[in-house]
């Protein structure tokens, strides 16, 4: 059995980008997890993408397996791109390189080394590129793209657009409360909705044609998609891009858990 | 601040090497932990390594960083290297593609399929190469060494071989006698010290020329070296290629511990 990966980051301009990246200077530590590294993107960067997701900032899973969106929120989106017929071409990056620990800043969202570092990856992906979509989740990356959109080099480029409620605010939003997270969910679905016919038409070069089938009022079979292997780095065991769940960050206090991730291997695969 | 970073599989032999490696039917989930995934090599596939490091099997930093020999081994080897002039003209590999569980069973280790995969690798990092002196880890790693030698395309290949004991072997032979340990230590730094003397001859372009030192009879500074940067990939923090011990495998059965990696960022990174 093949197991295809993702190259990674072989040629310029992102050997140059994943080498000299924003710190501390530009990232607080009171406000991101610099102590687990930057995490670039997930996706195409050999210019095969036709759809651009701008997401928020990694997590853990996206930490042990060093690429974007891996986890819940990564397969919701992932979902939302089969029903546009795109399961290869697409490429993810996040608005923040760090894992936001609280809240950012105002000034540290507007720090200009912080978006121009940003915009250098924006140009790569859609400056004389082929793109015909970008979706940005939630609000922080609705921002970057309207920061990139007001540079010069993004005349350029036409592409569709849609900003949606971030995938995983249904949860964030409930806090346990299952009314609330069904309301919630209603809700994003129902934006998702009005997203997908906005891009549909932007979006002609697909990997699978597909009629546009939209989202009912809550989650269905085939509205998450797993990460595909090809996305994620040589060797990985298949376990860590098919399921979920499987790193926390656990420990006593608030310390103890910034600096822990637990990785548990899901039940079933040690037999 | 420049942050250089290891490429990984990007040409051919590699790419397919990383692509179909040996699974279950080869390495039995009885005696390897298959539910981490292959680790393949640290160090250069570009053909510039003047030395190749035959380890054993991958551990748990190394399933992390996803690169072999990057734990305490790694360091002390890199150390090794270091006394011959050589700080990045190198590439190590494993004798098996997953960490050992319990014991190898001798009908695993004369596997034709197991055998004739390390030895895809072993021709592509020495056939037509400029690799001058090989070190074997062990005596898995030795016997790996002696199973490639005898193929038709070893023939071609001439250069330095030394077999030693493996860097951990005194703390796995002492089981926490600090008496035991002092002498094993002492016992493989003589090994260590006659490999020095059997390969420097052989090691003819080095990064860095430097007198031939020899060890004393415990660890000194200098004889454990961290992790270049540039061996690891993009973005991994600078403790996961500096330090060590920041994984572990807990657990309050054996199952539990196999199915566990627990990462610590070491103290004083988050302040």
């Amino acid at each position: 059995m093949s197991h295809p990966f993702d190259p990674g980051y072989v040629a310029e301009p992102f050997l140059t980008l994943c080498a000299d990246y924003p710190e501390a200077s530009v990232y607080p530590p009171n406000q991101f997890r610099l102590e687990w590294g930057p995490i670039f993107h997930r996706g195409r960067l050999d210019g095969s993408a036709r759809v651009l997701v701008i997401g928020q900032d990694p997590a853990q899973h996206e930490t042990v397996i060093r690429r974007t969106l891996v986890g819940e929120a990564g397969r919701r989106v992932q979902g939302f791109l089969a029903k546009l017929g795109i399961t290869r071409r697409y490429v993810f990056i996040n608005t923040y390189l760090y894992s936001v620990y609280g809240n950012v800043k105002a000034k540290t969202r507007k720090d200009a080394t912080l978006i121009d570092y940003r915009n250098r990856w924006l140009n790569a992906l859609l400056v004389g590129r082929q793109v015909e979509a970008v979706l940005a989740l939630g609000q922080a990356a609705d921002e970057a793209w309207q920061f990139w959109t007001a540079t010069p080099a993004a005349q350029s480029v036409s592409v569709g657009y849609a900003a949606v409620t971030h995938p995983t605010q249904p949860e964030s939003s409930s806090k346990g409360d299952k009314t609330k997270l069904a309301g919630a969910t209603k809700k994003l679905l129902q934006n998702w909705n009005v997203a997908l016919q906005a891009l549909s038409p932007h979006v002609q070069h697909v990997d699978v044609p597909i009629p546009l089938g939209l989202y009912g009022e809550r989650w269905s079979d085939g509205d998450r998609v797993a990460i595909p292997e090809f996305d994620v780095p040589a060797g990985l065991p298949a376990w860590m891009h098919e399921q979920d769940g499987w790193a926390k960050r656990t420990g006593v206090d608030a310390l103890a858990k910034r600096r822990n991730i637990t990785i548990t291997v899901p039940k079933g695969i040690v037999t």
